[in-house]
């Protein structure tokens, strides 16, 4: 009998009559496979507890933030466990610590360390369904943790390794990966599966269906991920190994981001020590940078561009402009109305060509490029925000990613 | 220096301003004192998690009802330890599992089997106020359980013994234990303190101060209670062992409980057995039988009256019918409207007269008794439920309870 780890994200279980949805929903799976069902916390209740933790005070510790937080997903497990009982099916709920999942002492963003799932096991020999809290887990000091962002996922996916599950089933409000986000385009295309690498891409660039995080912890592991709807019944997408077919696809989507802002220090002397004195500032301010660009110098000088999150860049801008007046900058600007646009496939690997016909196609929409940066699966452009729905459709098509392969 | 448990009940804690406002309080006690605060659910909390629960099913097994409702304390004791470290003391919450309160099986109402505290000692020892989650524990199945009613009391009282704590601090919104409810009697005096016995059997009997559960425990290891109010600063009741004054008073307090039932089986046929089959019929309906009266039998035949609470009278009855029927009862009556009004005192141990003295009280004030029992250290009667705040006056005056001793 298959192994199936399912997860189930807040929209899912956002209330009673949701969470009924949900057990109805596992009750279909189990009668063929064995099942352990992660769950996130109720709809809000995390935005709610941490609400809580703000009218006492704007700085909790770390420790008791992760106590409080690690609640809203108990509640979660037991009533699904309730649930599943009035169908008539044997389950069993089990927070982070008791599914034997432990983590690093770092608080509210913990890492998980090891897994040793002896109660899931044994509860699924005893023929019991196992609903899983996700996003928390026990320290090495046996302290509650949680795991961050994305934590339920993780959860979800990590267990799935440990108890070498067939699939993890990743339930959202999205019925899978699309070559591009349709409220954009309305011929993108579900994929059926896409490889590890162009899912982290793509999770990296902005698409929001699966945290990077998890699909390295798949990757790893091997972890066969399959992303699908809570609501409907047709297949996903399964995030899974490359195949060989896959390379007769040169792209396989179009990813946008429309959350970051760009910085720029205008004629720095060009030598040694710049940009780390640079990006040093910017870390002091716990700013993520994203895309970086440093042009060859002219007459001793460059500029330096990069990507920080909207909203983290007049934090970011502040700390630059003295550190702009330590290294000689001419100024420093930054401008949020930019978008980040990306073709994203494992088969541009093995093609050539493919970021001169992205840009041509940037050009003929007259779409001037701010910025470019290329991994070995994808390539990125940073462009002004108001072309970025336009950007999106006109590589979409350049692409043929409407069309099945 | 002095180690005291302290505990706050669920509405002392029921939001994030009365939670800053307790940690105030802990604060203060911390400058001369090692301090562990045991806390419970915020306000309505566990209502609205039983509620939430009873929108998935009518009946939740008890292991996931303990999953859930632990999850009330562990919030309140994660916002507690912030608001102490705003105030800049250095505290550390624990789960009921994490500072080693270990119970039965018995899940929704467990019986605690050990305390092994070794995770509060090094946090006192480390200069730390440990802040406790109530009402919950570990089973020896390592599974999640809970108490039941009065739970975080019995937390509390239990952690003072096994810490051999100099004193347990139970605040409430009453400020102590009265010789009558000051509601009904105006100069009910608060009693400096009462004996475990006392308090026993006011807790029986329908004051609802503390739980008969914690007192018990608290006479077994000698625990000294204080309960006291979470806004006020002045002493409360100690709740302690017999002093030898305290024999001088024959009567401490006047109690009275408006929240049973009375059943009668009339004319039963008077054999060995009969008692046994009507309890044996009422148990099955799980309905708590409090007094019970059957006086000697005439021509054959007795009456048999005890009370239920209100609420279940209408359960019992059902069984009861049939079980009359089955042993020949003439008939089953009930009445919701009575009342038990009682005296309570160490004193009556070497006291006589005391009984004739409430009995000719109530008959002065013309209200008629359906139904007497005694204890070593009290009297209760049952009466009709509209002279219950009479009945309460004439004793307290009778028995000059206004007055200091």
């Amino acid at each position: 009998m298959a192994l199936i780890v399912q997860k189930y994200g807040g929209s899912s279980v956002a209330d009673a009559e949701k969470i009924k949805n949900v057990a109805r929903r596992v009750a279909e799976s189990a009668t063929a496979h064995q099942l352990v069902v992660v769950v996130s916390a109720m709809g809000k209740t995390t935005d709610g507890l941490v609400g809580l933790a703000s009218r006492i005070t704007p700085t909790p510790e770390p420790r008791e933030m992760d106590m409080l937080l690690a609640t809203g997903e108990q509640v979660t497990i037991a009533l699904l466990a309730m649930a599943l009982h009035t169908l008539g099916l044997k389950a069993r709920s089990l927070t982070g610590p008791q599914v034997g999942l432990r983590t690093d002492r770092a608080h509210t963003k913990a890492r998980i360390t090891r897994i040793t799932p002896e109660r899931a096991r044994a509860a699924l020999e005893a023929g019991e369904i196992v609903i899983v809290a996700g996003f928390q887990g026990l320290s090495d000091a046996d302290e509650l943790t949680t795991l961050g962002r994305g934590g339920s996922d993780l959860t979800a996916v990590a267990l799935a390794a440990a108890l070498k599950a067939d699939v993890c089933e990743i339930y959202t409000d999205v019925d899978g990966v699309y070559t591009a986000d349709p409220n954009i385009v309305p011929d993108a295309r579900k994929l059926p599966r896409v490889a590890y690498d162009e899912m982290l891409e793509m999770a990296s660039l902005g698409a929001k269906v699966l945290q990077a995080r998890s699909v390295e912890f798949a990757k790893k592991y091997g972890v066969a991920v399959h992303v699908r709807s809570t609501f409907k019944r047709d297949p996903g997408t399964l995030v899974t190994r490359e195949e060989s077919g896959m390379e007769e696809v040169v792209v396989t989507g179009i990813t946008h981001d429309r959350s970051q802002a760009k910085i720029s220090l205008l004629r720095v002397p060009d030598r040694p020590g710049i940009a780390a004195q640079v990006f040093g500032a910017v870390a002091t301010k716990n700013v993520v940078v994203d895309m970086i660009v440093q042009n060859i110098s002219r007459d001793g000088f460059t500029d330096i561009s990069f990507t920080v999150p909207r909203g983290d860049h007049v934090r970011a801008q502040t700390a630059l402009e003295e550190i702009g007046r330590t290294v000689g900058a001419e100024k420093v600007v930054h401008d949020e109305r930019v978008a980040k646009v990306s073709i994203v496939g494992v088969g541009m690997r093995s093609h050539s060509g493919v970021a001169a016909r992205m840009f041509a196609a940037l050009s003929k929409e007259g779409i001037n490029i701010q910025m470019i940066s290329t991994s070995e699966i994808a390539v990125s452009c940073v462009i002004e925000d108001k072309y970025a729905e336009l950007a999106v459709r006109s590589l979409h098509d350049t692409f043929e990613l409407g069309r099945e392969p």
